[in-house]
């Protein structure tokens, strides 16, 4: 068994970032692979990542920094992806170095555009990657709060157990607490399920509901998400654990959360086009809410909440009147 | 079937006033009882009430306000207590009209320090109330957001569904749902129990953890309880119902929540006797605390943060290291 095997980050953002911070406690040494070559400049000169979490001072010894990706993939043994499910595609078409033996873990929470995947099923069908070497790191862990070192518990999860140990161990610190689950499928499903809540409690919020809306919301949202990944992926699980109940909440009341500000400016009245512009980021649950609602059509799960934003964000309905009927499916 | 009986609501609070509010959307007429005479000649002359929710103007013409319990007493069909837990003996011992034939709500959120029992328990066994005429009004609901006007949903639980729906009909409105169910023990305990969480959210902020670990807690704090109220009393029941999740997470994440601001004082290193002092009123979860930990030495629940929460409050121990503790029974 390696113990310490090697790691590669895909991505510049503020999750790899705090990714990549988690692992250099533990590791001699990473690669870390980002498309912006400024970013890359600004990191070896000043220790920090200009744009993400600026207050992290990384060793600059522990690094290995590259703007292409196939040295970043022919380093590693592990290789965790760290970059807006949007994006993927796009890395994973520069690719030469063959994934064949690598073990891939995905800090994504967002399902891929173009195959309507969650990532792990992405690699799995597109990539042949078998689920043993397939796994999913998840929350609720906002990246903030890594940066400022706040106590935080991870849940690796991994179709071969002894993987899954290996990346919790990895990632593990004074601060960070990570478990391990054999639930590959719906830690990422709930991963992704979570957002497109933390948009439908962003929308209530600007439509001027209260708190007490919001805690209804958020308890008919866990309801509704363990009944969808029921149906994709039946098996034994706590839906209330720390990687579906806890990263619904951590998002869904979070000041944090894009998908919580972009369902906010929808909610008061902005257009989807003009709050995305406004926000100059993209919100993973925007992606999400698509593609569960069309999954959904056919594994027939009642999902009002989801029902709803999409109604929203995809058909032009008004968010006051949607929520005003979606106020009488919820109890 | 009485459609429309006679209500009392006993209480001159924020939700004895909230809910005053909501019956007078319905009714022609209710009786209100309060001890403090200056409030009751303040709403007589001013039309709301000085002290909680002033915001909120009463039609003088439907209350029949008294400082004497009997009258409400003798008044009533329906009576819906809404004081502190740690008051109602002490009102009890006042009245002399008998309670028979009358329908017992609680609206109180904690357990009766001189019993250790819920409200419900306390009428069933100290004044052989039958469950059929006990009930449970319960939320999540913030009494300031029901005088906002803002939507709130409701869980009225009696041992006679008939009843919980006349006391449903008589609450609802254009801003309150009000639901039935059958588990008039369930929800009554989570009411109580979700204080204890609240301490402890409030603890955990005190002490500069941050969102991370809030999720975390509520979601272990979802599982204790309902570990904590099946061996209270077993029955098929969906925790994540707005009724324990929903009136969890509202208080749990509430600035308005008094037993949370108790918690961040303690976790901010006030002694309990002087944040009481500085509060200047009763956080319901510090006797639900004491009352809880007794309880659970019989049940023997696995209680860690209700524990961890009792150590604090009851056996001096420092709030830094019990919770450093109780970081890792987390998960």
């Amino acid at each position: 068994m390696i113990t310490k095997p090697k790691f590669a980050v895909i991505g510049g953002g503020s999750w790899a970032t705090a990714i990549s911070k988690m692992l250099c406690v533990n590791l001699g040494e990473i690669a870390w692979y980002m498309r912006n070559q400024d970013a890359v400049n600004h990191i070896k000169a000043h220790k920090h990542n200009p744009n993400y979490l600026s207050s992290v001072e990384f060793d600059l010894n522990k690094l290995r920094l590259t703007t292409d990706i196939n040295e970043a993939v022919a380093y590693a043994d592990y290789i965790i992806f760290a970059i807006p499910s949007a994006f993927l595609s796009a890395e994973l078409e520069k690719m030469t170095e063959s994934l064949e033996g690598k073990v891939i873990f995905s800090a994504i929470k967002g399902i891929v555009p173009e195959s309507s995947l969650i990532v792990g099923e992405h690699f799995h069908k597109m990539y042949d990657i078998p689920y043993d070497n397939i796994g999913v790191i998840t929350g609720p862990c906002h990246a903030e709060e890594v940066a400022l070192e706040r106590l935080s518990y991870l849940t690796i999860a991994c179709g071969d157990a002894s993987k899954a140990k290996i990346v919790a161990k990895c990632l593990s610190g004074n601060y960070i607490k990570a478990k391990i689950s054999d639930d590959i499928i719906g830690t990422e499903y709930a991963a992704m399920l979570k957002n497109i809540y933390a948009i439908a409690a962003g929308i209530a919020h600007g439509l001027g509901y209260g708190d007490n809306f919001q805690s209804v919301l958020m308890s008919n949202g866990i309801r509704e998400m363990k009944k969808f990944i029921r149906k994709v992926h039946k098996m034994k699980r706590n839906i209330n654990n720390s990687a579906y109940l806890g990263d619904l909440l951590v998002t869904g009341y979070s000041v944090f959360s894009r998908n919580r500000m972009f369902g906010n400016m929808i909610g008061k009245g902005y257009t989807v086009k003009s709050a995305q512009m406004e926000m100059s980021m993209v919100a993973e649950g925007y992606y999400a809410t698509k593609s569960a609602y069309k999954l959904n059509q056919e594994y027939g799960a009642k999902t009002p909440i989801i029902n709803a934003v999409y109604a929203i964000l995809y058909e032009g309905k008004e968010a006051k009147e949607v929520f005003r009927k979606l106020t009488e499916k919820l109890d």
